[in-house]
């Protein structure tokens, strides 16, 4: 599932976006192993520190992790050792606690991620403001020339529907003049940002007799395009709650990229947990009392239609399709 | 103090930005009153809902507002009616408070702001994750075509000793030059996202045989200048740890000039909170345990110098102007 | 419904727990009345610094307030003004907020309680963390002689399906013994707490041959069914998922009693909020995946048991129970 | 230090608190080792999972943890590997983080900590609200005979000059007397427990003609010195920011106790941060502004007392003993 969004950047090529000299750190943390009496999952040690394409540059690295699936249990427990031997039993408890919101043990689990993001994913993401970042600096350093171009079939038109997504996919011909310029002006940007950093891609000074202004400053002229790095921390219940939100078909396609790649990391690290939240969360619904009521009648066999449901058309039709029925 | 660094902006011109219906809205606000129980201050309320111009589009507004000094001796002393009515006892409690970081009673105020601010500033605002923040969204509204050019007392070179500071401000042929190419690219990139919207500032299609792009793509072509808003509500203990590190001289000047508006009105708000805070923690300074060991031994009339006491050059510089003494 | 959870308290007789001092400081906040150009809900005016009884001897009193309805439509749009005049185009975007969880309009409202509790009851509440707290401290006070006794009708068994919760209510002989118990432990715990302390009921030295122990020690004697107090403030979301899990049948009764009194608090001061809640969160339901089917295939005629559902016996109970069905 | 403190308990004898079946779990864990692709400290593996006694039958132990000093560096930089190699470096960046109060990159490490603890200590603990905590239940289980009794050289009288504090230790028959109280009323306290929910320490029914009360009630009968138990996880920027006002001189002695253990943890975990933070915070000092007016004056030789220097009584003698100087 992952891989077919991930198909829109070419692995291979965005893969190799990273330097020698990048690539040589990411090789060198990969290569040495310790002894640890932590509780440690092999599934994701396995891709521990690589690089996870996300769109054309972006990328997903887990960094560090702690705790697993007994860790959960053993904190809803406070237990003196680990979780029981029993893997059915920790299950059951795991699912237990899904299911009724008890949601302190699943903080016990932690992990940290290396991410680059395009900045108008950086800024909806940070919202969620249950975890800890470190974001790479632009007072301090330089942005790369590297901004993202959504592939054709991500370019769509404004939704006529709903006022805040994407409808119909563009036209081959639409689709490449908005590439166009997009790419047009964010090269442009970058190249001014240069001219006013006054410094060139090998870090040269470009005009002797012209001024550097401040980092700080010249950024501002860089498109919501171009990508920023972080360090993202969280702990697993939150991790969830973000990925519940931003995996929801109303987020926005380009953070919905992300979120489907850390999915799979969710699974390889706490396998239980992931059911129980695929089952409870990603898979189930919510339903008002006014939904309840319509279910309830139609159980017994009674007509009911969105008038007298009291429900908003909008709530009749998800509820329709929740269902699994149709919504005339 | 306020003054100069909002001078940077023409006041009047500033407040002409809002449109007639929103001036309206603000007005109509205002001028409403009503009879309430609850704690209130006369000096907040003179200003409440008033735009209050910032950089040359930006604009800070408290919208409302919970508690005043009394707020904070009540919870202190989890008391059945409002803080002693002698102020002097009052004003005692709160230095104590403030003196000794208990902060839980200054988390009884709260304030909320109507801020708006360029994206690059919005990104270093948001870090500071105890506030609650509702953003305008351009996924569902398009932006105004307004953008941030600062002006030339502000075009400064990149620090040569501080890496993420500025230094010597530019001379004016070249802040001339940033300006127009700042304004330039700004205007380009607007003119495109309306290009890609396929509509014009009257709201009407620029051209019918095309397809307005999705606003949450199209917005990705603005560049981080481009104004942004939001409603942001924090507590007062967060809000003066925020307005400490943002006042502070590392801080971007960009954000110093909210930061600098948002002081006057704690000071309108929680005048003996803020006194407090002005002598303990703006005026005050944090000195580390060998800073103490110079100190002591300077009193007792030892000689010492940077090497002999084991602090990095720029701690000794940083606690020599802070002694108001020669670094060298 | 409130009134009969209270009901196990006289409400009369609690309120004459106020000392002459504390009902006098009480009645001069309500007395006085000021003008603002804040939002103002007159309903909650009403109640403010009111003494509402819970328990034998605690209390719910609403210390301030912060927005209204139309704070959060104000904040979703980011408007100008207030929330539009249509009240019925508000009612339906908080109704979509809710529905959609996007929870940080909500976050816009804040509320300040003041609050008399057992302690054993703040030790589960104050496991929501994203509340700020000042609490009456034994460290600097003496806590008075005021102890929770459960009524009879609140005296029951340990459950034996639930392993934490209550079962069958004593039987009057039962429940007699239980009240005497916990009555006789808690005043001689009480009468060694004032001789640790060598200081009578009237702020006297008891025995002038005898030390004061300190406070922050003697206070260890005191049993988790004695009374403290704090003030405690939140924000309007927050306040809602509090509520929603300590109003949930399987929180124990005591803190129940006190979600009951805000809960009607909440509905005084933000109406069109509180009625989504009650529809959305309080009266709707969660179904799980596996749920799902089982409704799907009740509706297309199919025949499905437990077994068949791949659910647990409790979640297939509670989901019976959910749909109004027997659970066989 | 740690060892003096932890001294008042008999540490061999508190070890023996734990039930064989409990030991056994902890050996269990302490045996098993694995391999490891993540950052680890030898240094805390060697005490991973240790029982470190804490005052009479409570302790810490260190469960899990995430990261090490490098792993501040590493986010500080978003670097692709780890920190630099460079050692010197690394001390440099994290001691320029610490001074300049850059708290971000000390969240990246976390840590995870199995705590046996008074109720009345759990109770100013969890003001705490930057951790995550899953305590063990006393509505589902029943809990240990086990209450804490302060030893003689920690029973003090009520501070005559600090109203939270305490003064002069009692006398040996005073103390011995405390001692007593406590224990006979702790240990009534528990038989009637016992009696209320009618099973004794084996876990056999005491009267089967009468009920078991609900756990959840009957646990209100024991008091503020039993002990509770619960996992507590932190990130190492909040954790010293709990250290540093828990090992405070205002804070109560047996909190401390507990702040003192874990900072030995954290110098084992994280040594180099561990300096800096003994350098910055816990062996600095925050001066006011009228402080540091006083330390200029009297770096310029001028005369100054109190009086002159506009500062509070306390404030002044706080300042005379930072600065090692005579009150008067």
């Amino acid at each position: 599932m992952a891989a077919e969004v991930r198909g829109q950047s070419d692995a291979a090529g965005n893969a190799s976006d990273l330097s020698d000299a990048q690539q040589s750190e990411v090789d060198s943390v990969r290569d040495q192993t310790f002894e640890t009496r932590r509780a440690t999952v092999p599934a994701l040690e396995a891709i521990l520190y690589d690089v996870m394409p996300v769109l054309d540059h972006g990328f997903v690295r887990v960094i560090d992790y702690m705790g697993d699936d007994t860790a959960i249990v053993q904190a809803a427990r406070v237990s003196y050792g680990r979780g029981t031997k029993q893997s059915r039993q920790d299950a059951g408890l795991i699912r237990y606690l899904m299911r009724n919101w008890h949601t302190t043990p699943f903080e016990m689990c932690e992990i940290k991620y290396h991410v680059k993001l395009p900045i108008f994913v950086a800024r909806q993401w940070i919202r969620h403001r249950t975890a800890s970042v470190n974001e790479h600096s632009a007072r301090y350093s330089i942005l790369d020339n590297e901004f993202y171009i959504p592939p054709p079939e991500q370019l769509a038109a404004q939704s006529t529907v709903n006022r805040q997504g994407r409808g119909e996919v563009l036209s081959a011909d639409d689709a490449a003049r908005v590439q166009e310029l997009l790419r047009e002006d964010a090269e442009r940007s970058y190249g001014h940002y240069q001219e006013l950093l006054n410094e060139d891609a090998d870090g040269n000074e470009i005009d002797p007799t012209k001024p550097a202004l401040a980092r700080e400053l010249a950024r501002m002229n860089l498109s919501l395009n171009f990508y920023t790095q972080w360090y993202w921390k969280i702990d697993l219940h939150n991790l969830l709650h973000f990925l519940w939100l931003r995996n929801d078909a109303h987020a926005q396609q380009e953070i919905r990229a992300y979120a489907d790649v850390m999915l799979d990391t969710v699974q390889k690290w706490v396998p239980i947990a992931f059911d129980a939240f695929s089952d409870y969360r990603v898979g189930g619904a919510q339903l008002s009392g006014k939904g309840l009521d319509v279910v309830r009648k139609l159980l017994d066999g009674e007509a009911i239609d969105q008038k007298a449901s009291g429900m908003a058309a909008a709530e009749w039709r998800e509820l329709m399709a929740v269902l699994g029925r149709d919504a005339s």
